[in-house]
């Protein structure tokens, strides 16, 4: 089978000068490997015509399909698509269609039509429109050399639908594509080395048992405080070109279930399976119950999470953000005395927390969170990072304290994880296990 | 002066394959940035010698400065010194300092030193050796044809100190660093290329005033519903030299300000500065003032926005987060009448949501968001993305209604993002003016 290798390539000052991270490439790198397009080389240059056409010549010269994202937008900065043009040794024409796109896109939304706009029409002879229906930057297809080049936007949602739907089919017909099986455990409650020292053995017994197995490639990744165990088929170093086969990993998991232990809550092929918000939404709603939050430390970010999962008003009624003393007494009903006794961060506030927004907001689960997030604030007993947790229902509540290490982001974002895995163990829910093809 | 024009190159496979996202790109990036150097491009291989060597000889034709990170370590696949020592086209040798160090680190944890670990100590002839006293992996410097090469280890917090402690007195002992004068405009409620119709007039008389800034650098970000407007004093293409410096940058101010319009919120320096949230909550702050939220589609995020900023707690008391009706109308007093005339995405709602937030939580200032993030719950009346907000204050209340354009996290974080850019609006805070220097 062919091989066929890319190049990335991302188009943008604000890359460069520290003023936004680079998540496409991580993106397009990831769509790739779904793929079996082996990526060689990822580029980043500034919005500077000679500098980009460069980099596209240089993909023309070494491989046989090139991903640009940026600088397809209306300013004076956007010069994506003359440098292409230039690499390829074409001119620009505009395009009549998109015109009339434009026009019917800006008249929709009262907007007006300047002409800067219309430079987003213009697009190098000879290549392949590529529709944004979502967006008014139009992406293109054109050929630079031997390599296969496709322009699209740098808005991430744009970028994401024209590489899914425009990118992708045009690959399938233009290279023979071949996807890697893979497999993902998602755990809460385990660090990294320590799930790669329970897991060891098992690992080592599955290499014996195929080339496949033998072959395949161990990740992890941290993002604390979940730790992902990535497996993947691939053809190995050894050149036997034996692959593990999704059906050879899925046969590893019992074993690596019960190596990880109670930490592993879901186990697929990973690709945009469920975050841990979207499996708990999916549980309740499969269990017909609601849930409600009390939330001090995370300020509203437990309730964010759980209804950025489309759907979610199913089992989400709503919950109290309760930062201040006076709003944990007047909303959530937590007693005076054991504030002033115990403290804001304390096992029988976070008690009272959950059990107050459940009964008053009316849902079967109450999760309550209240910490230090830091900078300040922490003291010798209850140092930044001391976070309660607990979780109220019919059963009664469980309660655990954590102790997060970080900075507040860190620790906020970390306590919205751990809250929701500890409702997803106080409800019993076991692994969940997608067996759906990646 | 001098140009110093570098690559970054970064090294791993990880990088390349989506599972995890660069982010020493762009710290590089920052400092660079920060310190006056010009990166032209950023570069990102595998760990493969040929393909490391590759990058490494086109930095020492194109740059006179290259920053490295990764392929330090102990393993097979970390090949940075090898192809460093083949670029420059010179031999290994052995450090007995770093044998020694080496020795010392793996004696005082109790652990075993392998033979793999000595490679650590091999550099290229003629490096010179960058400390690394928190890691095993030492630095190097070399020099690649034109271009002096920093090599430092991939793990962020070993880089970052080396960056700073080893790296960055050798750049200012070789290299002459001026860092460039930049002025950052920030708006919510214009879009990137209405923002740059209304402001070419402008930029094009101050073009006319000095010869700084017919040079200046315009870059516009856009981060819906929040567009940017940069402005950097850079020498230009034109080679004169000149650099606008930061008094003439901030002295564009009042035009641009009037050009731009209410739409303009912030204008700074814009080295970590003020995202909205902490600008409301400085203001808020100053002027003693509390707020509270009534949030529906967003869910928590107005509250997990502002609770984002340490110190949040002098002016943020709490909110409800009433995403069923049961709680608008409980917890917020919202009468069933409305929510049966209106519908929950409605004016008399969203009002009256945040004025039950303020008058039951006991705040200055009542947020409210209600709307139709999707992917469901649209109709021809109220498509998804209809979102209605509201400011209530003792002064009365102030209401909008929104059309965002997207799907439901955009819908989300655009909503937030118009929610806290309503309230201060609402109080009207005028525009920050950030006069520190950057």
């Amino acid at each position: 089978m062919p091989r066929v290798r890319a190049h990335l390539l991302t188009i943008g000052d604000e890359l460069l000068a520290g003023d936004i991270v680079d998540r496409h490439k991580a993106w397009l790198g990831e769509q790739c490997r779904k793929l079996g397009i082996e990526v060689v080389r990822a580029t980043t240059v500034r919005d500077r015509e000679d500098e980009i056409v460069a980099a596209m010549r240089t993909a023309g010269d070494e491989v046989e399909l090139c991903l640009v994202s940026g600088g397809l937008g209306p300013t004076t900065d956007d010069l994506t698509v003359q440098s292409a043009a230039k690499a390829a040794g074409v001119e620009l024409e505009r395009h009549a269609d998109i015109v009339a796109r434009l026009e019917a896109f800006f008249s929709r939304y009262g907007r007006e039509l300047v002409e800067a706009n219309l430079k987003q029409a213009d697009l190098p002879v000879g290549a392949t429109v590529l529709d944004n229906p979502i967006g008014t930057a139009p992406g293109f297809a054109l050929s630079v050399g031997g390599c296969r080049l496709y322009s699209m936007p740098g808005v991430p949602r744009e970028l994401h639908l024209m590489f899914r739907e425009q990118v992708v089919p045009r690959l399938r017909e233009r290279f023979e594509l071949q996807a890697r099986a893979r497999r993902v455990y998602r755990a809460v409650g385990r660090g990294e080395s320590s799930l790669q020292q329970v897991i060891g053995p098992v690992l080592d017994a599955a290499r014996e048992r195929s080339p496949g197995l033998a072959n395949m490639f161990v990740h992890y990744r941290a993002r604390y405080p979940e730790v992902q165990l990535l497996l993947e088929g691939t053809p190995g170093e050894a050149g036997d070109g034996a692959r593990a086969t999704a059906e050879e990993l899925a046969g590893l998991d019992d074993a690596l279930r019960e190596a990880i232990g109670p930490a592993v809550y879901s186990i697929g092929p990973g690709d945009g399976g469920p975050e841990l918000a979207q499996a708990l939404v999916e549980a309740l709603s499969a269990r017909g119950l609601t849930v409600v939050t009390a939330e001090s430390c995370t300020g509203g970010g437990v309730g964010q999470a759980i209804t950025s999962v489309a759907g979610s008003s199913a089992v989400f009624l709503g919950g109290v953000i309760a930062y201040a003393n006076a709003v944990k007494e007047g909303q959530l009903g937590v007693p005076a005395e054991a504030l002033a006794e115990h403290g804001a961060v304390s096992e029988p506030v976070a008690r009272a927390m959950a059990e107050g927004a459940r009964e008053r907001l009316g849902a079967d689960l109450g999760i309550s969170t209240t910490g230090i997030a830091g900078p300040g604030g922490g003291s010798k007993d209850k140092p930044v990072g001391t976070v309660d947790v607990a979780i109220a229902s019919a059963a009664g509540t469980t309660y655990e304290r954590l102790r997060v290490l970080g900075k507040r982001e860190t620790v906020r974002k970390a306590t919205v994880m751990w809250a929701l895995k500890l409702a997803w163990d106080h409800l019993e829910l076991g692994v969940r296990v997608d067996d759906s093809s990646s």
